[in-house]
């Protein structure tokens, strides 16, 4: 079973609330927004990523007769209302940010619009596919945007947390502007460029360096790169310029030498040269170990040429969630607003609409009703209508290509590692006329109580 | 298709490694051990898990008509190769920690002995399901430390990172001693009890709070649990107790109140005043949000009694990844020991003993190679033998029951959240003379070079 394709991935919360809905046939239509609430320190902007997934989803939404019995088991549900979960579809409408869009906080990612209990049921797995991907996608753009020109790949398939993060990460660092991943699997799944080469284990495993990397080249010949820091990374690279010109006799051309421990840039001079004076000047030079885009911002200056990037972008390790929702807004076609304490809501259906300089860089945003069309280029675009997909799903290199434009007009403040002032998001005057409506309507309710 | 069950869920340089291995006939046995280098300062212990899903995925491994094609196509791999592939299944012994034990840096987790390119292959996947659900049941032992007595409910489905995560994550903070999960399927896959009431929306989407509840309970009789700070929580108190005799007529008591917003502490004292001067003073109160350890520890003295427990613990979010490293040990018989600059490994087949003061309080564990045989509690236990499990799976009570008592042994220093020192690990003088002979023949050999 895979468990990201059952609808009972999901809090337990969201039946018992589906069950009183249903028994007080409330099944008028509700809109739900899902947001990031604040940015992390460490983030001057996101990247939106996930919605393929929660399109997949939601179209593929439905109990199956072994789910269906066993809630009648386990929570005890009578056959009325398993008839019902039974004939549920997603029949709703579905706004979003395409996968690439660079946004903010409190900027709505996605609209569900659709009968209340279908929309909450689906709460938790929105939730779950949207955060993480995008969480991934703004760590790994940070990435890119450190390693101009470099090759980087996706080697965190092993701490990322579990199967399905092992595999979206891959998605989400490529759509952010990764070249590949090491991952097997995102390669079938996604078509995603896959590269590999070897782990200190080959090494170790044979009598010596020089007689791993001709196994290796020999078995592998399309794909001669080196691992040269098992036991001296000077001497795995004199060992290299050594075997070169016998795999050349092979018609086998050594592509690259790989550094994985110590001072990357240190070695990477010290490779380098003895590459360039053994007459290797185009074996490039590849290095990885615990990188992120604060550790590729040091090696800006180092004759690397391609990192090898995982755990730290595939965990969001300096931000391994965010503070985000997935808020009513709607129901019956009045706007809901949330005021638990520091938790407040703009309600209603919103839409941004982003404005430009004239060299094309991001200026700021402002936040309306979607009934208040205003200048401005809109973000949020009809995705799904009563449950169809409005157009198929974008190939991955579409939304590559996004990322890499939305990033070219990020201002140049928000590409830096430090923390900036905040992308100014403004909220329009009838979004704000809404909310303020809606607490002196509360307050005055309040006070009559 | 679940991408937890795919063989191809590695990194590619397995299977290059494996195509070399092969190539040169390269399948003697290889030993190779998984442990956590380092501690993250925030942890003073961990708590083993994932064992049982390494067994699964061992014991499932192949690869499929599928998969093979793909590789084939995309590899480039000849028949000859694609027809080893296809006949592959896990042979090897497997010795383990089980599950619940505690244990400490550079300790092994688990040893495959296995032809090499089987151990090599599943290198990615194993890291995967081990590291992640340790991470988890470490992190949620130390909220079960700082809650004695309470109830502890998992609810952060939504944001673990995707789908096995946040199942996996229930599993773990289950054996660590949590009393449950909010989400849904990790009950059904695991038996875990499954809880969930309202989220604020159900609040919103009627017209009154006190609507919102009565439809709740009726619907929900047994589960009448109300989220009581939508708008205000001492008046959603007060509607409590005005509706409760209302229920009580109808047979329905009224359980619990759940806070997730503002200072809980406070909240939660003025909300057990409302409750017990409305003659409710066996309604429990139960607080959520953004809650971790740290938060446990501070709201120890208010008049909780129950958490729901997500976001922070599901992700491990103070240490969303350990430094941890599964590696070779020894191949055809000889030990084998890695030297890149900061990460030397400890070589061959090892156990670990632990030593216990009179009151049963962990003293000292004593690391040696499995040949040279101890005083003290041997850790790691035989688990599979030639590829066959040597015990069924252990219910998830079982370890639970032994997380208990394993967390009852561990000194106090180490119960507390401040970094303590480390707990003792020796390293025998077998072990120690074994790592130095091999040093020696290294630069003896490298002198000769």
């Amino acid at each position: 079973m895979n468990p990201g394709n059952s609808v009972l991935l999901t809090d337990a919360y969201q039946l018992t609330m589906v069950k009183g809905y249903f028994d007080r046939g409330m099944e008028e239509t509700a809109v739900f927004e899902f947001y990031v609430r604040r940015l992390p320190a460490q983030r001057n902007f996101l990247v939106a990523a996930g919605l393929e997934q929660c399109l997949e989803y939601l179209e593929n939404l439905h109990f199956s007769a072994d789910e269906l019995d066993w809630l009648g088991k386990h929570f005890g549900y009578d056959q009325k209302f398993l008839d019902y979960l039974n004939a549920l579809k997603f029949t709703g409408d579905v706004v979003a940010l395409p996968e690439g869009t660079v946004f903010f906080a409190n900027e709505p990612m996605i609209r569900l619009v659709a009968p209340l209990p279908l929309v909450q049921l689906v709460e938790s797995r929105i939730i779950n596919l949207l955060q993480y991907q995008t969480m991934v996608a703004s760590k790994a753009a940070r990435c890119v945007l450190m390693g101009p020109g470099k090759s980087l790949v996706d080697f965190g398939m092993r701490r990322a947390h579990g199967a399905e993060a092992s595999l979206l990460s891959s998605r989400a660092s490529y759509i952010a502007g990764f070249t590949g991943t090491a991952t097997v699997l995102a390669g079938k799944a996604f078509g995603i460029p896959v590269s590999g080469t070897m782990a200190h284990s080959f090494v170790q495993s044979h009598d010596s360096e020089i007689e791993a990397f001709r196994d290796f080249a020999k078995s592998n010949p399309d794909n001669a790169v080196f691992l040269i820091d098992t036991y001296d990374t000077a001497n795995g690279a004199r060992i290299v310029v050594k075997l070169a010109p016998e795999l050349k006799a092979q018609g086998i051309t050594v592509k690259a030498v790989r550094l994985d421990s110590g001072d990357l840039a240190e070695h990477a001079r010290q490779v380098r040269k003895i590459l360039d004076a053994g007459g290797l000047p185009d074996v490039r030079i590849l290095a990885s170990g615990n990188l992120d885009e604060y550790a590729l911002e040091k090696l800006a200056g180092a004759p690397i040429d391609g990192y090898g990037i995982g755990t730290r972008m595939n965990t969001s390790n300096d931000a391994p969630y965010f503070e985000c929702a997935y808020k009513l807004q709607e129901y019956k076609g009045v706007p809901r607003r949330k005021h638990s304490e520091g938790k407040s809501t703009w309600p209603g259906r919103k839409q941004v609409y982003r404005h430009y300089d004239p060299a094309g860089k991001m200026m700021e945003d402002v936040m309306t009703l979607e009934s208040d069309v205003l200048p401005g280029k809109a973000l949020m675009v009809p995705v799904m209508r009563q449950g169809k997909r409005v157009n198929p799903p974008e190939p991955l290199d579409a939304l590559r290509a996004r990322t890499e434009r939305e990033l070219a007009a990020l201002p140049d403040i928000l590409k830096k590692l430090e923390p900036a002032l905040s992308y100014k998001v403004k909220i329009s005057p009838t979004l704000q006329k809404l909310a303020d409506e809606m607490d002196a309507a509360l307050s005055s309710k309040a006070d009559s109580r």
